[in-house]
Formats: structure tokens, sequence, C-alpha cells
């Protein structure tokens, strides 16, 4: 099975004129996050190297957080949708794998990196971050449900946090203790979460 | 049995007249990070807050980079050492109860998290956050160590690893998603690694 990545690293998808708009902008900001970060970036700097009317930039967007808040439900947009191997261990394995391919992804990693800094002192840079891993991880949760439903899991498991405790440590490596994150850690944090929640310690009797 | 807490949140301890230029500088750099940032960390305002000469802070510490890496030794210096309650299902507990007590404590919790922030694009930060967290695992795992000793726990299992699943979904939730973590959230994530482990999730065989 080929990993599947958590997002296509792609650029933003235009469309109409002003989906051309919003493409652009969007873009010129990921561009910049990853230059300069979030306390860098400038609404000015975003609508020139998007060729964009600064105007068209402050009306629409409004501030670096608005920018971001976009850009977040555009990256949401994209993502690839859970896997569905047929197993619970094939389908939390590959939501490892799409994981580590989203921070290992030299763009995209960069970009929530700087999200993630951002959001430590920025309340519209939280939110949107927050939205946006929500969202991920809600998509990935049926694959716990399904795995319930087949017996694979104790009834009762919660696959929201078994989704997020996939995620947990490969983040933990990236942003607290700066490790390198690679497929091996991506396999352990899939294996692990798959004993405990077949011990039933994802299920609700267990707190 | 108390909740232990990660580290002492109370000031930099001061002792002879080299050790009190030193505690008044790295208070002044954990002031104005909590208060601007690592974006915001500037010498000079360092050397005021601290009422230090600027000379002696550009001196010793150089940039802001030589600040955090020496906040960061200090405020491991000042962690408690790993809890010893005579079973791991208690040490797991109260390893996580202090990563919790750390995250939630205001004065810690913002510093920790300004590292964080700092650390996804300044190389000494990231330097000074990853020899912070492995010195905290390192010490901790002693307590998986003993468990493994005593029986409760497979041969091979890998205590650094156990350690740093237990602080992963605590951190997810504070700098990924945004959630707040209360004490459920650290029992239950102390109580899930705990399954993992015991199942020999964690042990060398298990890759």
């Amino acid at each position: 099975m080929e990993p599947q990545t958590h997002l296509k690293p792609g650029r933003v998808r235009p469309g109409g004129r002003t989906a051309k708009v919003r493409a652009a902008v969007l873009d010129a900001t990921q561009d910049e996050l990853v230059d300069v970060g979030f306390h860098g970036l400038a609404m000015d700097r975003v609508a020139a190297r998007a060729g964009v009317g600064k105007t068209t930039v402050y009306r629409r967007w409004r501030d670096p957080g608005g920018l971001v808040t976009d850009l977040m439900v555009e990256l949401a947009d994209q993502s690839t949708p859970h896997a569905d191997t047929g197993s619970i261990e094939g389908d939390l394995r590959a939501n490892a794998m799409s994981v580590l391919g989203a921070i290992n992804d030299q763009r995209l990693g960069a970009t929530l990196q700087a999200v993630i800094a951002a959001a430590t002192c920025d309340p519209a840079a939280a939110d949107a971050l927050n939205a946006f891993y929500l969202r991920r991880v809600k998509e990935w949760a049926t694959a716990v449900d399904r795995a319930v439903e087949r017996g694979e899991l104790p009834a009762g498991t919660d696959g929201a946090e078994v989704i997020r405790a996939v995620s947990a440590p490969l983040y933990y490596r990236l942003v607290v203790t700066r490790e390198p994150v690679d497929e091996r850690h991506a396999e352990r944090a899939a294996a692990r979460v798959l004993a405990a929640a077949r011990a039933g310690a994802f299920a609700e009797a267990a707190g």
C-alpha cells in the first residue's frame, strides 16, 4: 500500500476570477509563512507577492490572522480523505503515514510549524489551527468507528481520541523534543495506539 | 499522593554575586519571553529589566538564543526528580500530572510555549528545547526500568519511549489542536500508555 499523504503538497487551486485572486493570495501567504514566519507576515508583502492590489487583500482578509485562517481552511479542503484499507491496523498505519508525509513535506511541514508557533501568541492563528486539526481528526475517526462495527475494537472506543493519539507522538518529536520523525516512528505510533485500543484503553468506560 | 509538579514554578535561585547576576538575567529573560515572546526578546530590555549592565549580558549570553539556552538549563536544574510510588501505574500517573502541572502553570507554561514557538525558527532555541526535554525524559525513564525489573512490564520495554508517549497527547492538545488539558487527559494518557506497554508495544521486539 502506498503511504497516503495527509494533504496534497500542491498549490492552492485556481478557478474563476475571485478564486484566482484567493489562490494567489493564499499561495503568497504560505510562501511568506515559510520564509519569514507569522511574525514577519505583512499584508503589503503578501499583496505584492500575489500580484494583487493591497486594498483587495485588506478588504477581504483584514489582517494576518485572517490570511492564516483562510489558508488553513484551504489546506483542510485539499487534504486527502481518510484511508479505508479494510483493517484498523492498515487504517491507523495509513493515518500515521499521512501525518508523517505532511510534517516532512518541506512546504507543508514548514507552514504547519509556522502556524503552530503563531498560535502560541495569536488567538486567530490558534482558532485556525484548532479547526484544521479537529476537521482532520473527525475525518479519520470514521476509520475507528468502522473497526468497532467490524468487531476489531471494543464497543465505545473513542475514534477521535485514537486518531489524536496516533498523531501525538509524531508532533511531540517534531515541535517539542525537536527530534527527527521517520517511518519507524509512524509505524510505532500506530502499533502502540492499536495495542492500547485493543486493550480497551480508549473505550468510554476507561474514563 | 500529591501530584508532583514537573518543575518548581518559582524564580531562579540566587547565590553568590555571579549567581545573583545570572538569576536576575534569567528571571528577566523568562519575564520577557512570557510578555513578548522570543521574537520580542531584546538583550537591552533584558539587561534593563534585570538591572544588570548591557555589556555583562552581551558578554556572557551573546544573543537571545544564548539567554534561552541558559534559561532552559536552569529550568531543568530546578525540575523535581522522578516519582517512585512503588508501581508503574502510580509513577506514570505522577509523570502525567507533573507534565500537566508544568504546562498549566501560568509562568512556566507560557515560557515553554514561547520556546516551542522560538524553536520552529531558531536553531539555538531548538537545541535548548531538545536538551531540556531529553533530560526530563531520561530522568523519568528510570521509573520504567524499575517496573521492568519488578516484572510489571515486559523485558526490553523502552523507558524513554514510554515517557515520551505519556507527554505526547498532552502537548498535542496544548500546542497543536489548542484544546484545554486537564487531569482527565493526564490520567487517560498514563492509562493508555500503560495498556500499550503491558501489551509489549514498547518492547524492542515490537520494532
